[in-house]
């Protein structure tokens, strides 16, 4: 905790102050995008194994991932996709620039998840065929945003 | 996303079939709890640098950083907290047993910390001595949790 409390530090420190995020502040911030994307991962992947029939289904895990996906889908991204974080300029980050320069598609494109999340919940445990019904619109946000948004591999 | 997928599946095939946890399944599972508190610990950061005025207070961050404290403290945890991923079972776990044989009081433990985050969301915009006022249940609730449910480090 104390770690990375120090780390965060430059980071509001630089927002505050209007200037240039430092590099340790950025890599936080990455940092906690990556966590963010490892959890939409995890979720995705529970309810992308009951589609395609590689787990049995269980109402209650369906449910429990639909959530937790759109809980992470719906994080307020004023504290994750800090400006001046982008490929190239922090370690690790494969976030395009045009996230920053394009605003409005990226949250268009966030949205879609959130949207396609929101209706995995009323629909992943419900069934084995709801849950599939569901799926299609999760894969096109996850891949439209990454297509437009992500860099290469570093 | 298919590496994750791939380890998701025994999770939720043992879960189904009520059979012990695989050892990948397991990992997996205590990795997405690692993101949740290491997501947990970013926002709490926020939050305490300027609690303490080690950085300047920013409403529009300090409000953020709550609402993705609040966020994480809320995921669903059936996906998360799985049964046989305690510490010793799993390598990198620090569960303890006690979270399943004393599931109310893990229960209560954990809502402290979505109440404290909740009355956080209230105040965290408002002004730095709301910040301050709500932070002491934060860290309470942090402290008696580790304190009562997390082993030593590995």
């Amino acid at each position: 905790m104390k770690k990375t409390t120090a780390i965060v530090l430059g980071l509001c420190t630089s927002l505050a102050a209007g200037v240039a995020v430092s590099q340790e502040a950025g890599s936080a911030a990455v940092e906690a995008r990556h966590h963010q994307m490892e959890m939409i991962a995890y979720n995705t992947g529970i309810l992308g194994g009951m589609a395609k029939g590689e787990m049995d289904y269980n109402a209650e895990m369906a449910t429990s991932a639909a959530t937790n996906l759109h809980a992470m889908a719906m994080l307020d991204r004023a504290t994750l996709w800090v400006e001046g974080t982008e490929q190239g300029a922090v370690e690790g980050s494969r976030a395009k620039a045009e996230i920053w320069s394009d605003p409005e598609t990226f949250d268009a494109k966030f949205k879609a998840l959130q949207d396609a999340s929101a209706a995995m919940m009323e629909v992943a445990g419900t069934d084995l065929d709801g849950l599939k019904g569901g799926m299609g619109a999760i894969g096109k946000a996850c891949g439209d945003c990454h297509d437009t948004f992500r860099g290469p591999r570093n």
